[in-house]
Protein backbone atom coordinates (compact mmCIF):
# COMPACT_ATOMS: atom_id res chain seq x y z
CA UNK A 1 0.00 0.00 0.00
CA UNK A 2 1.43 3.57 -1.23
CA UNK A 3 0.59 6.06 1.43
CA UNK A 4 0.22 9.60 0.36
CA UNK A 5 2.53 12.02 2.65
CA UNK A 6 -0.57 14.15 3.24
CA UNK A 7 1.14 17.77 3.04
CA UNK A 8 -2.05 20.00 3.14
CA UNK A 9 -3.12 17.97 6.70
CA UNK A 10 0.10 18.37 7.86
CA UNK A 11 0.04 22.25 7.28
CA UNK A 12 -3.34 22.71 8.27
CA UNK A 13 -2.57 21.23 11.70
CA UNK A 14 0.70 23.39 12.24
CA UNK A 15 -0.80 26.34 11.15
CA UNK A 16 -3.99 26.03 13.11
CA UNK A 17 -1.45 25.54 16.00
CA UNK A 18 0.49 28.81 15.35
CA UNK A 19 -3.22 30.69 15.14
CA UNK A 20 -3.68 29.67 18.44
CA UNK A 21 -0.81 30.43 20.22
CA UNK A 22 -1.51 33.83 18.20
CA UNK A 23 -5.27 34.26 19.71
CA UNK A 24 -4.12 32.90 23.04
CA UNK A 25 -1.03 35.46 23.64
CA UNK A 26 -2.02 38.01 21.90
CA UNK A 27 0.92 38.24 19.85
CA UNK A 28 1.87 40.78 16.83
CA UNK A 29 3.94 39.10 14.26
CA UNK A 30 3.99 40.86 10.98
CA UNK A 31 5.22 39.75 7.83
CA UNK A 32 6.26 42.35 4.80
CA UNK A 33 6.50 40.78 1.35
CA UNK A 34 7.85 42.69 -1.38
CA UNK A 35 6.81 42.07 -4.68
CA UNK A 36 8.27 43.56 -7.68
CA UNK A 37 5.87 44.00 -11.08
CA UNK A 38 3.07 41.68 -12.14
CA UNK A 39 4.31 38.17 -12.93
CA UNK A 40 1.51 36.06 -12.88
CA UNK A 41 2.67 33.29 -10.77
CA UNK A 42 3.81 35.70 -8.33
CA UNK A 43 0.57 37.39 -7.56
CA UNK A 44 -0.59 33.83 -6.85
CA UNK A 45 1.89 33.29 -4.57
CA UNK A 46 1.87 36.59 -2.46
CA UNK A 47 -2.25 36.39 -2.65
CA UNK A 48 -1.84 32.83 -1.26
CA UNK A 49 1.05 34.46 1.79
CA UNK A 50 -1.74 36.95 2.45
CA UNK A 51 -4.55 35.15 2.62
CA UNK A 52 -3.12 32.41 4.89
CA UNK A 53 -1.14 35.41 6.91
CA UNK A 54 -4.37 36.49 7.29
CA UNK A 55 -6.24 33.19 8.45
CA UNK A 56 -3.77 32.91 11.31
CA UNK A 57 -4.05 36.53 12.70
CA UNK A 58 -0.66 37.07 10.87
CA UNK A 59 -0.29 40.97 9.61
CA UNK A 60 1.20 41.51 6.45
CA UNK A 61 1.95 44.32 4.29
CA UNK A 62 2.63 44.06 0.28
CA UNK A 63 4.95 46.17 -1.06
CA UNK A 64 4.25 46.25 -4.65
CA UNK A 65 6.63 47.85 -6.85
CA UNK A 66 6.38 48.19 -10.52
CA UNK A 67 8.81 46.44 -12.85
CA UNK A 68 11.02 49.07 -14.27
CA UNK A 69 12.04 50.20 -10.42
CA UNK A 70 15.36 50.64 -9.56
CA UNK A 71 17.90 48.53 -7.62
CA UNK A 72 18.42 51.07 -5.80
CA UNK A 73 14.71 51.98 -4.73
CA UNK A 74 14.01 48.72 -3.90
CA UNK A 75 17.10 49.09 -1.46
CA UNK A 76 16.03 51.67 -0.04
CA UNK A 77 12.31 49.59 0.83
CA UNK A 78 14.27 46.94 2.36
CA UNK A 79 16.02 49.35 4.61
CA UNK A 80 12.77 51.23 5.95
CA UNK A 81 11.50 47.65 6.62
CA UNK A 82 14.61 46.45 8.57
CA UNK A 83 14.44 49.92 10.52
CA UNK A 84 10.84 49.10 11.39
CA UNK A 85 10.49 47.68 14.75
CA UNK A 86 6.86 46.32 13.61
CA UNK A 87 8.15 44.24 10.90
CA UNK A 88 9.37 40.99 11.52
CA UNK A 89 10.26 39.19 8.49
CA UNK A 90 10.64 40.84 5.11
CA UNK A 91 10.32 38.03 1.93
CA UNK A 92 11.17 39.39 -1.72
CA UNK A 93 9.00 37.21 -3.77
CA UNK A 94 11.04 35.91 -6.68
CA UNK A 95 12.19 36.17 -9.71
CA UNK A 96 13.15 40.21 -9.73
CA UNK A 97 13.74 41.33 -13.26
CA UNK A 98 16.56 41.17 -15.16
CA UNK A 99 17.88 44.49 -14.09
CA UNK A 100 18.53 43.70 -10.74
CA UNK A 101 20.68 42.60 -8.98
CA UNK A 102 18.85 39.90 -7.00
CA UNK A 103 21.51 38.68 -4.41
CA UNK A 104 22.38 41.99 -3.36
CA UNK A 105 18.84 42.85 -2.76
CA UNK A 106 17.98 39.92 -0.53
CA UNK A 107 21.51 40.65 1.06
CA UNK A 108 20.36 43.61 1.99
CA UNK A 109 17.40 41.92 4.13
CA UNK A 110 18.40 42.26 8.21
CA UNK A 111 19.35 38.05 8.73
CA UNK A 112 17.08 38.66 12.09
CA UNK A 113 14.25 39.73 9.65
CA UNK A 114 14.84 37.15 6.74
CA UNK A 115 12.09 34.58 6.91
CA UNK A 116 13.41 32.91 3.91
CA UNK A 117 16.99 32.37 4.95
CA UNK A 118 18.16 33.39 1.85
CA UNK A 119 20.91 35.63 3.36
CA UNK A 120 24.90 34.36 3.19
CA UNK A 121 24.85 34.67 7.05
CA UNK A 122 21.63 32.19 7.30
CA UNK A 123 22.79 29.99 4.58
CA UNK A 124 26.34 30.05 5.78
CA UNK A 125 25.20 29.13 9.14
CA UNK A 126 22.94 26.48 7.37
CA UNK A 127 25.81 24.76 5.26
CA UNK A 128 28.04 24.95 8.17
CA UNK A 129 25.40 22.79 10.20
CA UNK A 130 24.45 25.67 12.76
CA UNK A 131 20.86 26.97 13.40
CA UNK A 132 20.19 30.08 11.00
CA UNK A 133 17.34 32.41 12.38
CA UNK A 134 15.48 30.33 9.39
CA UNK A 135 15.46 27.68 7.04
CA UNK A 136 14.14 28.26 4.01
CA UNK A 137 10.49 27.51 3.86
CA UNK A 138 10.22 24.17 1.10
CA UNK A 139 13.04 21.98 2.54
CA UNK A 140 12.48 22.73 6.41
CA UNK A 141 8.97 21.55 4.81
CA UNK A 142 9.98 18.42 3.60
CA UNK A 143 12.02 17.43 6.69
CA UNK A 144 8.57 18.16 8.87
CA UNK A 145 6.71 16.28 6.27
CA UNK A 146 9.18 13.36 6.19
CA UNK A 147 9.05 13.30 9.89
CA UNK A 148 5.27 13.47 10.44
CA UNK A 149 5.36 10.05 8.66
CA UNK A 150 8.56 8.92 11.17
CA UNK A 151 10.50 8.46 7.69
CA UNK A 152 14.07 8.28 8.70
CA UNK A 153 17.14 9.50 6.33
CA UNK A 154 19.55 7.37 8.51
CA UNK A 155 21.96 5.77 5.78
CA UNK A 156 19.33 6.32 3.52
CA UNK A 157 20.52 7.12 -0.33
CA UNK A 158 18.45 10.19 -1.43
CA UNK A 159 18.64 11.70 -5.03
CA UNK A 160 18.04 15.21 -4.76
CA UNK A 161 17.11 16.58 -8.15
CA UNK A 162 17.60 20.09 -8.98
CA UNK A 163 20.34 22.47 -7.49
CA UNK A 164 18.27 25.94 -6.66
CA UNK A 165 19.51 27.97 -3.38
CA UNK A 166 15.55 27.73 -2.87
CA UNK A 167 14.91 23.83 -2.89
CA UNK A 168 18.25 21.55 -4.08
CA UNK A 169 21.08 22.84 -2.23
CA UNK A 170 19.69 23.55 1.34
CA UNK A 171 17.60 20.30 0.86
CA UNK A 172 20.66 18.11 0.34
CA UNK A 173 22.45 19.73 2.84
CA UNK A 174 20.02 19.07 5.52
CA UNK A 175 19.34 15.92 4.61
CA UNK A 176 22.93 14.95 4.61
CA UNK A 177 22.92 15.90 8.46
CA UNK A 178 20.35 13.50 9.06
CA UNK A 179 22.74 11.07 7.86
CA UNK A 180 21.58 10.12 4.18
CA UNK A 181 24.11 9.93 1.67
CA UNK A 182 22.69 12.46 -0.33
CA UNK A 183 23.16 12.36 -4.87
CA UNK A 184 23.04 16.23 -5.66
CA UNK A 185 21.54 15.16 -9.26
CA UNK A 186 20.62 18.20 -11.92
CA UNK A 187 20.27 18.94 -15.36
CA UNK A 188 24.20 17.81 -15.96
CA UNK A 189 23.79 14.52 -14.53
CA UNK A 190 24.24 11.74 -17.00
CA UNK A 191 21.85 9.05 -16.13
CA UNK A 192 19.77 10.18 -14.22
CA UNK A 193 17.70 6.94 -13.93
CA UNK A 194 21.06 5.07 -13.27
CA UNK A 195 20.99 7.44 -9.55
CA UNK A 196 17.03 6.84 -9.23
CA UNK A 197 16.73 3.13 -9.64
CA UNK A 198 18.98 2.75 -6.37
CA UNK A 199 17.61 4.93 -4.45
CA UNK A 200 15.83 4.92 -1.30
CA UNK A 201 14.21 8.37 -1.69
CA UNK A 202 14.09 10.59 -4.97
CA UNK A 203 13.19 14.85 -4.23
CA UNK A 204 12.81 16.24 -7.39
CA UNK A 205 12.62 19.92 -7.67
CA UNK A 206 13.69 20.28 -11.16
CA UNK A 207 10.23 22.17 -12.72
CA UNK A 208 9.94 19.53 -15.29
CA UNK A 209 6.57 17.37 -15.77
CA UNK A 210 7.15 13.88 -16.33
CA UNK A 211 10.75 14.15 -15.24
CA UNK A 212 10.39 11.05 -13.34
CA UNK A 213 8.32 7.83 -14.56
CA UNK A 214 7.82 4.49 -13.18
CA UNK A 215 10.42 3.11 -14.92
CA UNK A 216 13.41 5.17 -13.22
CA UNK A 217 12.29 4.15 -9.65
CA UNK A 218 12.92 1.23 -7.59
CA UNK A 219 10.10 -0.69 -5.72
CA UNK A 220 9.43 1.03 -2.44
CA UNK A 221 11.15 4.06 -2.73
CA UNK A 222 10.27 7.80 -1.19
CA UNK A 223 9.08 10.04 -3.51
CA UNK A 224 8.75 14.37 -2.85
CA UNK A 225 7.49 15.95 -5.87
CA UNK A 226 8.60 19.62 -5.40
CA UNK A 227 7.86 20.28 -8.86
CA UNK A 228 5.28 23.26 -9.72
CA UNK A 229 4.48 23.08 -13.92
CA UNK A 230 1.67 24.61 -15.12
CA UNK A 231 0.04 22.26 -18.15
CA UNK A 232 -3.47 23.10 -19.72
CA UNK A 233 -3.92 25.24 -16.64
CA UNK A 234 -3.43 22.34 -14.59
CA UNK A 235 -1.26 22.01 -11.59
CA UNK A 236 1.35 19.07 -11.81
CA UNK A 237 4.90 18.15 -10.45
CA UNK A 238 7.91 16.50 -12.07
CA UNK A 239 6.56 12.91 -11.29
CA UNK A 240 4.21 11.04 -13.48
CA UNK A 241 2.05 10.38 -10.00
CA UNK A 242 -0.14 8.03 -11.15
CA UNK A 243 2.25 5.73 -12.44
CA UNK A 244 4.93 5.79 -9.94
CA UNK A 245 2.59 5.71 -7.01
CA UNK A 246 2.34 2.15 -7.41
CA UNK A 247 5.71 1.84 -6.97
CA UNK A 248 6.65 3.98 -4.38
CA UNK A 249 6.27 3.58 -0.36
CA UNK A 250 5.64 7.16 0.36
CA UNK A 251 4.43 9.75 -2.71
CA UNK A 252 3.73 13.64 -2.08
CA UNK A 253 0.99 14.44 -4.54
CA UNK A 254 1.18 18.24 -6.52
CA UNK A 255 -1.04 19.83 -5.38
CA UNK A 256 -1.32 18.77 -1.54
CA UNK A 257 1.73 18.03 -0.54
CA UNK A 258 5.18 20.14 -0.32
CA UNK A 259 3.20 23.49 -1.68
CA UNK A 260 1.04 23.80 1.53
CA UNK A 261 4.09 22.51 3.67
CA UNK A 262 6.12 25.81 2.40
CA UNK A 263 3.48 28.35 3.15
CA UNK A 264 2.97 26.71 6.30
CA UNK A 265 6.30 27.30 7.48
CA UNK A 266 6.79 30.83 6.11
CA UNK A 267 4.07 31.19 8.68
CA UNK A 268 6.06 29.59 11.59
CA UNK A 269 9.20 31.31 10.31
CA UNK A 270 7.43 34.60 10.80
CA UNK A 271 6.20 33.87 14.27
CA UNK A 272 8.99 32.72 15.45
CA UNK A 273 11.24 35.65 14.03
CA UNK A 274 8.14 37.94 15.74
CA UNK A 275 9.22 35.75 19.36
CA UNK A 276 13.37 36.13 18.73
CA UNK A 277 13.16 39.87 18.20
CA UNK A 278 10.74 40.39 20.84
CA UNK A 279 12.81 38.10 23.29
CA UNK A 280 15.57 41.22 22.81
CA UNK A 281 13.60 43.89 23.24
CA UNK A 282 14.51 45.97 26.47
CA UNK B 1 49.80 5.19 -17.64
CA UNK B 2 48.94 6.60 -14.50
CA UNK B 3 49.77 10.36 -14.12
CA UNK B 4 50.43 11.48 -10.61
CA UNK B 5 48.99 14.77 -9.67
CA UNK B 6 51.76 16.79 -8.68
CA UNK B 7 50.28 19.17 -5.84
CA UNK B 8 54.01 19.56 -5.00
CA UNK B 9 55.16 21.32 -8.12
CA UNK B 10 52.08 23.30 -8.45
CA UNK B 11 52.22 24.73 -5.20
CA UNK B 12 55.90 25.75 -5.99
CA UNK B 13 54.64 27.36 -9.38
CA UNK B 14 51.85 29.74 -7.72
CA UNK B 15 54.17 30.45 -4.75
CA UNK B 16 57.09 31.15 -6.87
CA UNK B 17 54.77 33.61 -8.27
CA UNK B 18 53.21 35.61 -5.55
CA UNK B 19 56.76 35.90 -3.94
CA UNK B 20 57.63 37.66 -7.19
CA UNK B 21 54.75 39.81 -7.15
CA UNK B 22 55.52 40.64 -3.53
CA UNK B 23 58.70 41.41 -4.10
CA UNK B 24 58.33 43.12 -7.66
CA UNK B 25 55.83 45.45 -5.87
CA UNK B 26 56.51 45.91 -2.17
CA UNK B 27 53.36 44.70 -1.49
CA UNK B 28 53.31 43.88 2.54
CA UNK B 29 50.72 40.86 3.26
CA UNK B 30 50.40 40.27 6.52
CA UNK B 31 49.05 36.91 7.94
CA UNK B 32 48.11 36.56 11.88
CA UNK B 33 48.09 32.89 13.14
CA UNK B 34 46.39 32.07 16.78
CA UNK B 35 47.50 28.87 18.16
CA UNK B 36 45.32 27.56 20.60
CA UNK B 37 47.44 24.93 22.88
CA UNK B 38 50.09 22.73 22.24
CA UNK B 39 48.44 20.05 20.02
CA UNK B 40 51.68 18.72 18.94
CA UNK B 41 49.82 18.61 15.06
CA UNK B 42 48.82 22.23 15.15
CA UNK B 43 52.08 23.25 15.90
CA UNK B 44 53.04 21.84 12.60
CA UNK B 45 51.29 23.01 10.58
CA UNK B 46 51.20 26.53 11.94
CA UNK B 47 55.15 26.10 11.37
CA UNK B 48 54.69 25.55 7.88
CA UNK B 49 52.61 28.02 7.47
CA UNK B 50 54.79 30.49 8.90
CA UNK B 51 57.98 29.20 6.93
CA UNK B 52 56.18 29.73 4.09
CA UNK B 53 55.25 33.11 4.60
CA UNK B 54 58.41 33.92 5.06
CA UNK B 55 59.63 32.56 2.42
CA UNK B 56 57.01 34.54 0.06
CA UNK B 57 57.64 37.84 1.88
CA UNK B 58 54.60 37.50 3.26
CA UNK B 59 54.96 38.68 7.33
CA UNK B 60 53.49 36.10 9.51
CA UNK B 61 52.46 36.72 13.43
CA UNK B 62 51.40 33.73 16.02
CA UNK B 63 49.49 34.48 18.31
CA UNK B 64 50.15 31.52 21.21
CA UNK B 65 47.41 31.20 23.52
CA UNK B 66 47.63 28.52 26.43
CA UNK B 67 44.97 25.78 26.49
CA UNK B 68 43.09 27.13 29.04
CA UNK B 69 42.68 30.72 27.89
CA UNK B 70 38.75 31.93 28.21
CA UNK B 71 36.71 32.23 25.07
CA UNK B 72 36.62 35.92 26.20
CA UNK B 73 39.63 36.44 26.09
CA UNK B 74 40.07 34.93 23.02
CA UNK B 75 37.74 36.56 21.05
CA UNK B 76 39.37 39.91 22.37
CA UNK B 77 42.13 39.27 20.55
CA UNK B 78 40.17 38.42 17.63
CA UNK B 79 38.59 41.56 18.00
CA UNK B 80 42.73 43.67 17.94
CA UNK B 81 43.26 41.62 14.84
CA UNK B 82 39.89 42.55 12.80
CA UNK B 83 40.84 46.46 14.39
CA UNK B 84 44.74 45.97 13.45
CA UNK B 85 45.34 47.55 9.67
CA UNK B 86 48.16 45.96 9.21
CA UNK B 87 47.13 42.52 9.16
CA UNK B 88 45.14 40.95 6.44
CA UNK B 89 44.27 37.77 7.36
CA UNK B 90 43.31 36.05 10.05
CA UNK B 91 43.29 32.29 10.49
CA UNK B 92 42.45 30.53 13.93
CA UNK B 93 44.31 26.90 14.04
CA UNK B 94 42.13 24.27 14.69
CA UNK B 95 41.06 22.26 16.38
CA UNK B 96 40.43 24.59 19.72
CA UNK B 97 39.36 22.81 23.14
CA UNK B 98 36.57 21.70 24.12
CA UNK B 99 35.35 24.68 26.32
CA UNK B 100 35.72 26.96 23.41
CA UNK B 101 32.44 27.50 21.35
CA UNK B 102 34.47 27.22 17.94
CA UNK B 103 32.14 28.89 15.66
CA UNK B 104 31.83 31.91 17.92
CA UNK B 105 35.06 32.66 17.46
CA UNK B 106 35.42 31.72 13.96
CA UNK B 107 32.51 34.22 13.63
CA UNK B 108 34.09 37.00 15.26
CA UNK B 109 36.18 37.42 12.26
CA UNK B 110 36.10 40.15 10.05
CA UNK B 111 34.64 38.35 6.70
CA UNK B 112 37.30 40.77 5.07
CA UNK B 113 40.01 39.12 7.32
CA UNK B 114 38.82 35.56 6.85
CA UNK B 115 41.58 33.97 5.11
CA UNK B 116 40.03 30.30 5.55
CA UNK B 117 36.67 31.48 4.17
CA UNK B 118 34.87 29.57 7.44
CA UNK B 119 33.01 32.35 8.94
CA UNK B 120 29.19 32.10 7.89
CA UNK B 121 29.19 35.22 5.83
CA UNK B 122 31.84 33.69 3.77
CA UNK B 123 30.38 29.62 3.63
CA UNK B 124 27.15 31.16 3.11
CA UNK B 125 28.04 32.95 -0.32
CA UNK B 126 30.39 30.11 -1.40
CA UNK B 127 27.22 27.66 -1.29
CA UNK B 128 25.06 29.91 -2.50
CA UNK B 129 27.10 30.36 -5.49
CA UNK B 130 28.65 33.56 -5.14
CA UNK B 131 31.84 34.74 -4.47
CA UNK B 132 33.42 34.64 -0.72
CA UNK B 133 36.15 37.25 0.07
CA UNK B 134 38.24 33.86 0.36
CA UNK B 135 37.27 30.26 -0.48
CA UNK B 136 38.61 27.60 2.19
CA UNK B 137 42.27 26.82 1.08
CA UNK B 138 42.07 23.09 0.57
CA UNK B 139 38.69 22.44 -2.09
CA UNK B 140 40.41 25.62 -3.87
CA UNK B 141 43.95 24.08 -4.07
CA UNK B 142 41.74 20.36 -5.13
CA UNK B 143 39.71 22.65 -8.12
CA UNK B 144 42.96 24.29 -9.02
CA UNK B 145 45.19 21.11 -9.33
CA UNK B 146 42.62 18.83 -11.26
CA UNK B 147 42.23 22.40 -13.08
CA UNK B 148 46.23 21.94 -13.70
CA UNK B 149 46.07 18.91 -15.41
CA UNK B 150 42.81 19.35 -17.21
CA UNK B 151 40.40 17.65 -15.58
CA UNK B 152 36.95 18.53 -16.31
CA UNK B 153 34.35 17.93 -13.72
CA UNK B 154 31.35 18.14 -16.13
CA UNK B 155 28.61 15.33 -16.37
CA UNK B 156 31.17 13.30 -14.47
CA UNK B 157 29.98 11.22 -10.90
CA UNK B 158 32.18 12.21 -8.17
CA UNK B 159 32.26 10.83 -4.43
CA UNK B 160 33.45 13.17 -1.72
CA UNK B 161 33.78 10.74 1.25
CA UNK B 162 33.57 13.17 4.69
CA UNK B 163 31.16 16.25 5.17
CA UNK B 164 33.57 18.62 7.01
CA UNK B 165 33.00 22.05 6.88
CA UNK B 166 36.99 22.51 5.90
CA UNK B 167 36.43 19.80 2.76
CA UNK B 168 33.75 17.87 2.12
CA UNK B 169 31.10 20.42 1.93
CA UNK B 170 32.35 23.03 0.31
CA UNK B 171 33.93 20.77 -2.05
CA UNK B 172 30.94 19.17 -2.59
CA UNK B 173 29.33 22.41 -3.53
CA UNK B 174 32.25 23.25 -5.58
CA UNK B 175 32.31 20.15 -7.60
CA UNK B 176 28.57 20.71 -8.32
CA UNK B 177 29.16 23.88 -9.25
CA UNK B 178 31.52 22.55 -12.14
CA UNK B 179 28.70 20.36 -12.90
CA UNK B 180 29.81 17.59 -11.45
CA UNK B 181 27.17 15.06 -10.17
CA UNK B 182 28.46 14.41 -6.35
CA UNK B 183 27.74 11.85 -3.81
CA UNK B 184 27.98 13.17 -0.45
CA UNK B 185 29.42 10.36 1.29
CA UNK B 186 30.62 9.67 5.15
CA UNK B 187 30.89 7.79 8.06
CA UNK B 188 27.06 6.64 8.14
CA UNK B 189 27.07 5.61 4.30
CA UNK B 190 25.25 2.25 3.86
CA UNK B 191 27.43 0.62 1.20
CA UNK B 192 30.25 2.91 0.45
CA UNK B 193 31.91 0.45 -2.60
CA UNK B 194 28.92 0.65 -4.44
CA UNK B 195 29.22 4.36 -5.14
CA UNK B 196 33.11 4.43 -5.46
CA UNK B 197 33.25 1.44 -8.04
CA UNK B 198 30.65 3.14 -10.23
CA UNK B 199 32.66 7.02 -9.66
CA UNK B 200 34.64 8.78 -12.09
CA UNK B 201 36.06 10.56 -9.03
CA UNK B 202 36.80 10.21 -5.92
CA UNK B 203 37.82 12.11 -3.13
CA UNK B 204 39.02 10.97 0.22
CA UNK B 205 38.88 13.31 3.32
CA UNK B 206 37.67 10.96 5.82
CA UNK B 207 41.02 10.65 7.79
CA UNK B 208 40.70 6.75 7.89
CA UNK B 209 44.14 5.13 6.33
CA UNK B 210 43.70 2.22 3.69
CA UNK B 211 39.70 3.44 3.58
CA UNK B 212 39.83 3.30 -0.04
CA UNK B 213 41.30 -0.33 -1.46
CA UNK B 214 42.01 -1.19 -5.08
CA UNK B 215 38.64 -3.51 -5.32
CA UNK B 216 36.67 -0.73 -4.59
CA UNK B 217 37.70 1.72 -7.50
CA UNK B 218 36.99 1.51 -11.39
CA UNK B 219 39.63 1.49 -13.74
CA UNK B 220 40.08 4.83 -15.30
CA UNK B 221 39.04 6.44 -12.04
CA UNK B 222 40.25 10.05 -10.83
CA UNK B 223 41.59 9.88 -6.86
CA UNK B 224 42.32 12.68 -5.00
CA UNK B 225 43.68 11.53 -1.55
CA UNK B 226 42.84 14.33 1.50
CA UNK B 227 43.66 12.50 4.45
CA UNK B 228 46.41 12.78 6.74
CA UNK B 229 47.18 10.11 8.81
CA UNK B 230 50.37 9.58 11.30
CA UNK B 231 50.75 5.83 11.09
CA UNK B 232 54.44 4.52 12.52
CA UNK B 233 55.78 8.39 12.66
CA UNK B 234 54.95 7.79 8.50
CA UNK B 235 52.12 10.44 6.91
CA UNK B 236 49.88 7.99 4.42
CA UNK B 237 46.43 9.19 3.30
CA UNK B 238 42.98 7.83 3.33
CA UNK B 239 43.94 5.98 0.02
CA UNK B 240 45.98 2.43 -0.45
CA UNK B 241 48.33 4.18 -3.21
CA UNK B 242 50.57 1.23 -4.31
CA UNK B 243 47.31 -0.75 -5.29
CA UNK B 244 45.05 1.68 -5.95
CA UNK B 245 47.52 3.62 -8.24
CA UNK B 246 47.81 0.28 -11.11
CA UNK B 247 43.67 1.53 -11.62
CA UNK B 248 43.68 4.94 -11.58
CA UNK B 249 44.09 7.39 -14.40
CA UNK B 250 45.15 10.41 -12.16
CA UNK B 251 46.50 9.57 -8.25
CA UNK B 252 47.32 12.24 -5.98
CA UNK B 253 50.00 11.36 -3.63
CA UNK B 254 50.15 11.77 -0.15
CA UNK B 255 52.49 13.69 1.42
CA UNK B 256 53.19 15.73 -1.77
CA UNK B 257 49.57 16.37 -3.33
CA UNK B 258 46.86 17.95 -1.38
CA UNK B 259 48.85 19.12 1.44
CA UNK B 260 51.12 21.69 -0.32
CA UNK B 261 48.29 22.91 -2.57
CA UNK B 262 46.46 23.83 1.04
CA UNK B 263 49.41 25.90 1.83
CA UNK B 264 49.97 27.78 -1.13
CA UNK B 265 45.99 28.51 -0.97
CA UNK B 266 46.60 30.20 2.29
CA UNK B 267 49.32 31.99 0.83
CA UNK B 268 46.99 32.95 -2.33
CA UNK B 269 44.31 33.75 0.07
CA UNK B 270 46.28 36.00 2.15
CA UNK B 271 47.62 38.45 -0.59
CA UNK B 272 44.12 38.56 -2.61
CA UNK B 273 42.93 39.61 0.88
CA UNK B 274 45.72 42.38 1.26
CA UNK B 275 45.39 43.43 -2.50
CA UNK B 276 41.55 44.15 -1.63
CA UNK B 277 41.67 45.91 1.58
CA UNK B 278 44.10 48.15 -0.39
CA UNK B 279 41.67 48.54 -2.97
CA UNK B 280 39.27 49.58 -0.39
CA UNK B 281 41.58 52.44 1.09
CA UNK B 282 41.17 56.30 1.18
Amino acid sequence: MTVILDGKLLAEKITAKIRAEILKNSLKPKLAVIKVGDNPASLIYVRNKQKKALELGIESVVIELPSNVSEENLLEQIYILNEDTEINAILVQLPLPEHINKQRVIEAIEPIKDVDGFTSYNFGRLALGYQPYSFPCTPKGIIRLLDEYNISLEGKKAVVIGRSNIVGKPLSILMQRRNATVIMAHSKTVNLKEHTLSADIVVSAAGHPYLITEDMINKGCIIVDVGINRIDNKLIGDIDFNTVKEKASYITPVPGGIGPMTIAMLMENTLELYKLQKSFEL
